[in-house]
């Protein structure tokens, strides 16, 4: 990558996200985009497979800090607060810097179907990856499947919350917040399992 | 829809499902299908919006009942129970009576990476319906639209047991055993939340 201006992948980002908010993400091209940031085509396409995936970049690499966090987890720790504890490291590590383009990010998605869409295979992307990391630790299949849906549930219901404008949460309190509202709600009943 | 002949819905849909197990979802026409099953486009479109919808045809009424069912759950069950136990319900009184097509709709639907997108979209109409269900019975939000994903998870581990050839379980068992192994799994760490 030495032969790229650094910044490159970030002014690209930035000048995307920027046009998709104006005018819409359907309506961008790459060719706006390349000419917005003052770069070609090819560059453009050396950082990003498509328009698309401009607002999805980086989700490999934080998916890969996840699932070593929920490796590295403490022995015994049951697997929806092993998940959790990856997501809150990667909020505290790896997402809390983005917190100010959190805000533009989470109203070009809302504003365009063809992104949540995209953000729900994303999510589907995401579960997976968190449940053979529990599957790792020995948790049984079934638990890791569902343990993964919930912990991506409550990652993106704090998301939710901390994309806000005047948000003044940090996205691992949230996560953490919302594992415990959900964990005291399904524990209200006493022992109704069989 | 007195003037269609009965039967014509299903015989529409064996066609389209048999036909998109031998040759691909993506490879058949609308065209194919109606010469299949010896009717017109006409019909086709009055009774699908598409060839894709198909393959999910009935989801509204089914979550028009689950709603009903979750909000008709006795007071003071909590979420995850009584949204477990809407979607048990609906396997019993709707799905179980669909399980021999549910093996060729299970193979179809794994074949296909359109349809694969497409049912998570269905998949988070359908924890949104149940959130929403939550919430009116006094859920607050939050616990609400985690309790609606991860019973939608524990649907869909269960369903694609029970869509395999060769199992014996009824979907609505399979339901339950799959919360249980959750609920076992995340309640055996003792006492970590703060």
């Amino acid at each position: 990558m030495a032969r790229w201006e650094p910044g490159t992948f970030e002014r690209l980002r930035a000048a995307a996200l920027t046009l998709y908010d104006e005018q819409g993400f359907e309506k961008t091209t790459v060719a706006q985009i390349t000419e917005r940031a003052g770069m070609n085509r090819r560059t453009f396409f050396h950082h990003f497979a498509d328009k698309r995936e401009v607002v999805f970049a980086g989700q490999d690499q934080s998916e890969e800090f996840i699932a070593a966090e929920i490796r590295n987890q403490p022995e015994g720790t049951d697997p929806l607060h092993a998940a959790v504890a990856g997501l809150a490291a990667a909020a505290d590590q790896i997402y809390e810097q983005f917190r100010d383009g959190a805000v533009l990010l989470g109203r070009v998605i809302a504003a365009s179907p063809e992104l949540q869409e995209r953000e729900l295979v994303k999510r589907s992307t995401l579960a997976a990856r968190i449940a053979a990391a529990l599957r790792e630790r020995g948790t049984a299949e079934t638990a890791a499947t569902v343990a993964g849906w919930t912990a991506v549930a409550i990652f993106f219901v704090a998301r939710n919350q901390w994309n806000q404008p005047g948000n003044e949460h940090t996205l691992a309190d949230l996560i953490t917040t919302t594992l415990q509202e959900f964990l005291s709600a399904t524990r209200s009943t006493p022992s109704r399992t069989p």
